[in-house]
């Protein structure tokens, strides 16, 4: 992917271009005249859906993450594909992942992950009138998936269990929503 | 900064070394036998405080973030300095954004930012029990400083306005807290 244009841009050197990310290292001349070396991680952008099923439960998955090395708690998410609009993204990331067609898709947060070095946005949306379609996972990813109510993700976000943050952000939204 | 030991990895290239951050590309097997190269963003870890005044009032910083060329709210935060605590380095970005320095701090939250591709874990406090002390921003730093009602931060998430990771996790926390 190529940087998005910017004004604040002296100099750029692409060091390194990848499957899932690539890497600048810009000068730059900021704002307020500051001048520094910014490096910064260029990605496409995510989408994540909190799945809620008419009876309220929330339908969560675990996958192990190499980067942190640990089994991660998320609500299901992905990269966006090329060309493609978020709705459409978390559409096809629900079915794939967990199996679920969402009637209804929710926009509740376009966050950033990490600002200070990385351009990743992930749109957050909230699913409902779901329906079951079979899960086709990608050859590289393995998940277990947990249908649990409001109250059990809270407990497990309390004992530290649900530490990611577009995950910690979609289920205190869902706690919001419900008065808790 | 060298990647930890993962028992998963076969291989290891290091693309990039930098200032803040690092990336290594890794060829792996992981749980389930899934063989894949990972593209993973090292980085020192983060730290992150909510500073709540007596009267309920929270402070907020907002900032150009270049590789999101956008003004961004967050909750004061910085890299962990190397050998340092979480705690002795969140009393330091408090102190350096915006002159307080907390006599409590209490811990909300320890989070991944975007475990998918970044190894990096942020530190959540909240901060009270705040006295004023000189600011000293580093030099490639520059803020505007805002305290606001939990109410007017609730409007500012409401209207988009607040869209960082961290800071919605620390906001979300603060209105759970009170029944909001």
């Amino acid at each position: 992917m190529s940087s998005p244009p910017n004004p604040h841009r002296r100099a750029t050197r692409r060091v390194y271009e990848g499957k899932v990310l690539s890497l600048d290292v810009d000068e730059v001349e900021e704002p307020g005249g500051i001048r520094a070396v910014r490096e910064v991680v260029r990605h496409r952008g995510s989408v994540a859906a909190l799945p809620v099923h008419d009876d309220g439960r929330l339908v969560l998955v675990r996958q192990y993450r190499y980067a942190v090395n640990a089994d991660v708690w998320e609500v299901p998410a992905g990269r966006l594909d090329p060309g493609e609009t978020p709705e459409q993204g978390a559409t096809r990331e629900l079915e794939e992942e967990v199996g679920l067609r969402a009637g209804r898709l929710e926009p509740l947060v376009s966050l950033y992950t990490t600002p200070g070095f990385c351009d990743e946005v992930i749109h957050v949306f909230r699913a409902t009138r779901l329906t079951a379609v079979p899960p086709r996972p990608e050859a590289d990813e393995r998940f277990e998936v947990a249908t649990v109510t409001l109250e059990e993700a809270s407990a497990m976000m309390r004992r530290g269990e649900i530490r990611e943050g577009k995950t910690l952000v979609a289920l205190l939204i869902e706690r919001d929503r419900h008065g808790k």
